[in-house]
């Protein structure tokens, strides 16, 4: 039995509602970015408020606080002790956090997420500053009301990747970052190529996408891809997990990769346990977990020579243009290496690099040791040290991302730590990556279930890991593998 | 100002929880019609059902109870007694039903409508028998809970139809079973149409659908359409109204009127006033005055000559097949008329011949004055003695049906009282009708908007048809509606 605790077992019980709050506003969102009729918006907006109000009242309910306190004094098993480690977190950031001061920080997202908007639209930062500067001091008092030991970063970066800390980041990236310019100056990559300007037809592509997915195994009576502006994954319980995509019309591994990397979120939530459904821990480890899943099927398997080798006969048959390119080609085209200026067009070479200026910017803000109207020229001269790129505007700069607007302050680093993570996979995994080269995925996909997916959020990502594979972040995996791939 | 009282306005900020919690479980439902992965359901029935048990117990809840008690004994305006009216509803329903046989209700009808389904399949009524028997002998519980005057049926009748009486009830069909046979007697529309077996192609089809909506007026930004394998209208809020078809690639009318019977839903509840959004009167007065919209637009104008007309260019461009037809064969084909066993595939002549057997049938069942096990014969005969046909088998007889293994006793007679209003909606516009023939909607639909949908569940089904026609179900305007077009 996974819950035998009697006091568990209430808790659980009682859970279901706040569950079904979620699962339903889940739903919401999907459609929202999906199928809902553009002037719908009117009131949803509305309906997911209610939802959410309810749900924080179900989860600050006293009787409900005393039982997962109650619990917490227990002898309990791996998964009674993952129940009641999340919902502390949920409780806490309910608890601790004034009830005033999170409606401050709504208010002041959604008026600076606008305000981003024609900022970045404008390519004008003095239009963002002023919110951004009333973000920065909120999420500051956050930080304060969280508490936290050492840095006041730490009780941000914990929110999205827990027990993750200033110290550890600074271990990856004063590793990653010098590592990562020897490969960049030593690669030989091409850093374009002409298929990057070839049209396809929206309806093959898509085609041809399903067909990849079902050669890599998603069965679609558990599973849909739907298209919208910006491409996700949302789990609504374990056998309705749903990704998005976009068909930009041309450049078609941006389509095609966005759909493997929303693919291997969704593998991840469709191998968590199903007993443990409707339960706080059937969710990922962390944002880095999360992210290493889908970093893992798009950067380590789907950029590889023998996946490129053993699908380009598929791709062929959905895409004609491919007639005129060889595998070397199309393995080149998907590895094209150039340090740019956005971060969501970066290559998985010099993606971290990003992460890197944004993290240090952010650790820096925190502690008020730069102030926001410092951040446009020191983020340039960052990606000028870094990737040897300046930005021309501050649109193609430091505006260029809506994390900060939405008040994602300490989001950024697990993007990194996704791709450090995958690295492990991809070194853990061992021979069964040989099996890519046959497109048989079943080998993997059992070993990573039983590695990190059936767990959901039983263990903290730390413990996860070392459980898993005897260490958790550690950046020299990623290092190797790239300095193979590009050295 | 629409809502003034204080206590009013306290009941719908309380009421807003149940709003939205309503508004999520409808999206529920429309995506495992229409989107959902199909073994998504193993939890959306568990998200669902909290829900739900959520919604009873916040209209359940003694403190919003009294709320609207004390409401109900002060001066309103009509919207304001419109909410305590509706409220009052739910209540009722809710605190006079025990819960147990409410969950009873629901074991005996899930499990019913599995039997159901294998009974219709083999055409085997006594696998259905003990489950109906069941059904019967809740929904009878149910009546002496809710309480009635008179009939023990009235209690059913009201919850579908507020208001209406077995009294009203055989008025109405007294009128209509005989004037229908004469009619039948003497109509000369063919029986069959050659176009009934041709092929359409899906795509072209949809195309069509989408262009006769947009002629008609539909707004995609606030509307939409999908499929679906049982056509329905969900309203989500004033802004976001959707409907769904069903392709089966022959015999188009089917797909057409599907689309327009829809259609007139939705633009009942795309035209209720945005005032009243997010309180329990957005929403139709009754199921019949609902029906009656949605077969106004499918019947009165949708098979009328002058529709015909000026759709069938629009057709053509979309169904090459049309060229080999001519704009009296599509108006004979949407119009035949042939007395048959199924009432879904029923003509608009027959169809409530079909209606007042079940009428009759739920009358008498209900006082316990025949039994379950009568049903089948006396299905057979009473379906020889109005239209002449008489069913081979259950299948095609007394087991056609979903409605009872559903536990929805006392609804068929909704269906009729559609026709019936919908004919009164067609009499009382008046010249109106003549902008049909130069696809011209504008004045209708303001028109409807002002008779009909801008009050939403404001008044009661009979008050509402009084204030707007002088009159509520009077039966002479459907006959002499069928007489006029069929004699």
């Amino acid at each position: 039995m996974t819950f035998d605790n009697p006091i568990i077992k209430e808790i659980l019980e009682k859970y279901k509602q706040i569950w079904a709050l979620r699962h339903a506003s889940a739903l919401m969102d999907w459609d929202v970015q999906t199928y809902m009729p553009q002037k719908g918006i009117s009131h949803r907006g509305a309906a997911i408020a209610q939802l959410s109000l309810l749900g924080q009242k179900f989860m600050t309910d006293p009787s409900f606080i005393a039982l997962v306190e109650k619990a917490d004094g227990m002898e309990l098993n791996d998964q009674e002790r993952g129940v009641v480690r999340v919902l502390k977190r949920d409780i806490k950031y309910y608890t601790k956090i004034p009830p005033k001061l999170l409606e401050e920080l709504t208010v002041a997202t959604q008026e600076g997420t606008v305000a981003w908007r024609e900022a970045r639209a404008k390519s004008n930062f003095s239009l963002f500053k002023p919110h951004l500067e009333r973000i920065v001091e909120l999420t500051r008092q956050v930080a304060e009301k969280l508490g936290y030991e050492g840095h006041p970063y730490n009780a941000l970066l914990d929110l999205y990747e827990e027990g993750f800390t200033v110290s550890d980041a600074d271990v990856v990236f004063s590793r990653l970052v010098p590592s990562l310019r020897r490969i960049l100056d030593k690669q030989r990559m091409p850093s374009h190529s002409a298929l990057e300007d070839v049209k396809y037809d929206t309806s093959s592509m898509e085609a041809m996408l399903r067909n990849v997915l079902e050669v890599m195994g998603y069965d679609f009576n558990r599973f849909r891809m739907d298209i919208s502006p910006h491409p996700f994954t949302i789990g609504l319980g374990p056998n309705d997990v749903r990704i998005t995509v976009r068909y930009e019309g041309y450049d078609f591994k941006r389509a095609l990769f966005s759909a493997i990397h929303e693919g291997g979120h969704a593998l991840y939530e469709l191998q968590i346990d199903e007993s443990l459904a409707m339960t706080p821990i059937f969710d990922g480890a962390s944002m880095g977990i999360h992210e290493s899943q889908s970093r893992f099927w798009e950067n380590i398997v789907g950029r590889s020579k023998s996946f490129v080798e053993a699908m380009y006969p598929i791709m062929r048959r959905y895409l004609d243009f491919l007639g005129s390119y060889s595998v070397d080609d199309v393995y080149a085209y998907f590895n094209t290496v150039k340090p740019s200026l956005i971060r969501v067009d970066a290559d998985e070479l010099t993606y971290n690099m990003h992460i890197a200026v944004r993290y240090e910017l952010e650790k820096l803000l925190v502690t008020g040791e730069i102030k926001v109207g410092d951040l446009p020229e020191l983020w340039n001269r960052k990606m000028e040290e870094y990737l040897g790129v300046k930005p021309s505007n501050d649109a193609e700069g430091v505006l260029q991302d809506i994390h900060w607007s939405q008040g994602s302050i300490g989001y950024f680093p697990t993007y990194t730590l996704g791709n450090l993570v995958a690295a492990m996979v991809g070194h853990f995994a061992g021979k069964l990556m040989n099996e890519v080269s046959e497109l048989k995925f079943d080998g993997l996909k059992a070993w990573l279930r039983e590695k990190i997916h059936r767990y959901g959020a039983t263990y903290d990502p730390k413990t996860l890991l070392r459980r898993s594979f005897g260490e958790s972040y550690n950046p020299d995996y990623l290092i190797n593998y790239l300095s193979r791939k590009y050295e």
